[in-house]
């Protein structure tokens, strides 16, 4: 392992982050709220840090997988670390493992938070927070559809690029290109929502904060009572399609932009997704509507497609506490946060397409069971999926519920309550900010003890990077000679 | 597939069940509790639907995977059902879904209940509930030791006949000989431990009664406060290393009658699950003592020894309500819940060969991130496990998440909690018996709604039989000609 070279690497995106801090200390300008010195310092320490690596002269350059995924797994620890500093050094969350808890839940695009009065914070510290979610959503599109693809380990990654459908990795040849496209998709969609959201009458800060919030599939928002302060039908609707949108691959906006209407029509992980939204939709709807939730049904299905849109996707926004829905509904959701987003978008959780391919290929097994000797492939859009694929992502499935295990054993030390140490451990896991009981939209995380905070800072990192880059970087065998 | 060749066997398992009922038709005139008619009713039905059966003549008596897969299917169904008739007939479980749950619960080897006043049941139908355990332990053993591996489908049923270690496909070359191998050491093993029980001053029906039980890994009691009714050491530890062997695979205890010591030694699953139940028992014991739930920490470790051994090896006896433990507790002996006993026993749960080969193959997806182009096989017993197998355990884990899921969902309906509904899904289809909060210890199952209760049933059903028999049978790939 060139640990230098990683190293070297993980100061640059250091680097990045530090200019990045230079937006949320002009919100502190303009607004006069006095955290400008936060940030300034903050980014005065990064950018040493960062600089400090810049002296490591590695042996060679050659970048092979395992280096790519440790820079991956270093950088997202570190940004985690540093991007805590200003709420800290602000003296508004005073301990520094809150602080890195809700920096890595803002650049994970999860959205749990810490934070116990959120109207009492300033308004560039909720600035940088929301920021957190949009940068980190760009770093998740950039490195899932343009740079693991070119690393030569698909098969444990993200496996959309050899599967059938939109193969990200054919999008343009150039890993450059691709990425510059990501830029151009993903900066297009959030102006757009930034659009709308300012003609519901929203103000700039608020627009922009929760454009944010939802590009990223994030979740921060400048309320306790998130999207629900607003009571707007309009906002609720607006999100809850841009959430969608935000859950599907990118691939689809490229090839919509390219007028490749085969492309997009015969992806069958989009169809599945929304179908999944719109069955569960109205499952909810039914379901609240009857316990005499809400006066009318339209009602209810408002309130039921955002939540739902804000679960699968895994923004984690609400517009209701939905921890007082009826057990159905709030089984439904914890469902939903299982199966996520689509691959190649900033959505987190298992992946549709990987649920798809665990679907099929439990078919698969059932006929096995009548014809023994038979010989069976499992197909997504009509090409059969590699066996290598099919056993990495049944490997993956078990590792999440182990992860969740593992994680609800921890939890469970500070006594909490079975639901919500489980749902903690799911949300933060699956990146989707709130769970059920006292982790649901109303509650935080901030009863948690410093063990249990350090170890869901870690679940949310380990679930971004969908697991195995960081299983690895801490595991002997990578950094063995 | 071979309809009437199904049913006409089905008819005979239903023969042998009418036979059965005499067991406790005895018990009923020995202590005049004036149920026998409810007996000798149900052997009437049974004995008349058995021989109404043996009317279909099979064109042929090929019997090919599909078809043994499906008789075992039916007769699971079969003998529930009727074997619930003496609880219905008796009129002490009004409802026939009642009953056919407790059957069923039996016959599974769960030991979840759905009577609210045991201790106020006749003599005769509590020594049938755990008759039942005792008979359907006896039929799982035969059936995953004795019949699966000949049916030439064992990549999908228990994997264990084809992986490494002591293989029960090769303890005798017939069948019929396994089986009455296999007769003999479960009968003798009772008899130890009813002898064991006797001495401890038991009676001959207690005695009797509890051996059953733990012999089925079932759990039914003839008390409400189960074993912690005698609140006798020497019968807790008894019982506690009792419940240990019977979640053993029973070749070892060929092995050791053969005195086959390096097949004993080299048996990986053995050590795991010992190792486990060990790690389990010394932090359930610290963390209930020092939550001061007891006085000495030896009483602490006496208890959590029992909890633990009555979990992992899914017979579901308890000798505290350990509802009320520390949720650490609690936590981990869900976690156990999951793993259950070894292959080729009579206990529940996925098996811990099978979490074996789980874990290794996820070691493995590490050592592939580090090397993409790296060939890495498992290993178990220091042979190689074939990659059909993996890819087959690693589908039965996703396939057991997806039902524990689908089970929440429709018990959500009923509304009586998170942790009541998801232990409830969990504790049937890993054939344990009590789960958490209302489905605990202390608790019971009656107050589910009556589409919860066939769900649930279903679920007992489908988890003793390790899924695909199931699956299969109510697919319509089995059927189509």
């Amino acid at each position: 392992m060139n640990k230098r070279l990683i190293v070297r690497l993980a100061g640059r995106v250091l680097l990045v982050e530090s200019a990045l801090m230079a937006v949320p200390l002009i919100v502190s300008f303009i607004y006069g709220d006095g955290d400008h010195m936060a940030f300034i310092l903050s980014m005065a320490i990064s950018c040493a840090c960062a600089l400090l690596t810049s002296i490591l002269r590695p042996q060679n350059e050659t970048l092979r997988a395992r280096e790519g995924f440790s820079v991956v797994a270093l950088s997202w620890i570190a940004v985690s670390f540093f991007g805590g500093l200003p709420f800290c050094l602000s003296g508004r969350v005073p301990s520094l493992i809150d602080s890195m808890f809700e920096a890595a839940s803002g650049f994970t695009t999860t959205g749990a938070t810490i934070l116990r009065d959120i109207e009492g914070m300033s308004r560039s510290l909720l600035f940088w927070r929301s920021f957190t979610h949009w940068a980190g959503g760009m770093g998740v599109l950039v490195l899932s559809l343009a740079l693991i693809p070119k690393m030569g380990a698909r098969s444990v990654y993200l496996m959309r690029a050899e599967s059938a459908g939109p193969a990200p990795s054919k999008l343009v040849p150039r890993v450059g290109d691709t990425a510059k496209i990501l830029y151009q998709l993903y900066i297009g969609l959030s102006l757009l929502l930034t659009l709308c959201l300012l003609l519901c009458g929203l103000s700039l800060y608020d627009a922009l904060l929760h454009t944010f919030s939802t590009a990223g599939t994030g979740g921060f928002s400048s309320y306790s009572a998130s999207i629900g302060h607003y009571n707007s039908a309009a906002v609720d609707v607006i999100i809850s399609v841009f959430m969608i949108l935000f859950g599907l691959n990118f691939a689809l906006f490229f090839y919509l932009r390219q007028r490749n209407w085969k492309a997009v029509i015969h992806n069958s992980e989009a169809r599945v997704f929304l179908c999944v939204v719109g069955i569960a939709t109205v499952l909810v709807a039914v379901n609240i509507f009857t316990a005499r939730m809400y006066n009318s049904f339209g009602s209810a299905l408002r309130y039921a497609f955002f939540q739902v849109s804000s679960i699968i996707s895994t923004t984690g926004f609400a517009t209701t506490d939905f921890n007082r829905w009826p057990l159905l509904s709030k089984c439904i959701l914890v469902t939903l946060m299982f199966i996520g987003g689509c691959a190649g978008s900033t959505a987190g959780g298992i992946k549709v397409i990987r649920m798809q391919i665990l679907a099929k290929s439990m078919v698969r097994d059932v006929r096995r069971t009548v014809h023994p000797k038979g010989v069976f492939t499992v197909k997504i859009d009509r090409r059969s999926v590699d066996e290598s694929i099919i056993s990495s992502v049944q490997g993956y499935f078990f590792t999440v519920i182990l992860l969740l295990v593992a994680g609800s054993l921890v939890l469970s030390l500070d006594g909490f309550g079975f639901e919500t140490t489980v749902t903690a451990a799911i949300t933060t896991l699956f990146n989707v900010g709130p769970g059920l009981d006292l982790v649901g939209p109303a509650g935080g995380f901030s009863m948690f003890s410093p063990l249990s905070k350090i170890v869901l800072t870690m679940w949310m990192i380990i679930g971004r990077l969908e697991i195995f880059p960081i299983l690895m970087f801490f595991s002997p065998t990578a950094w063995r000679k």
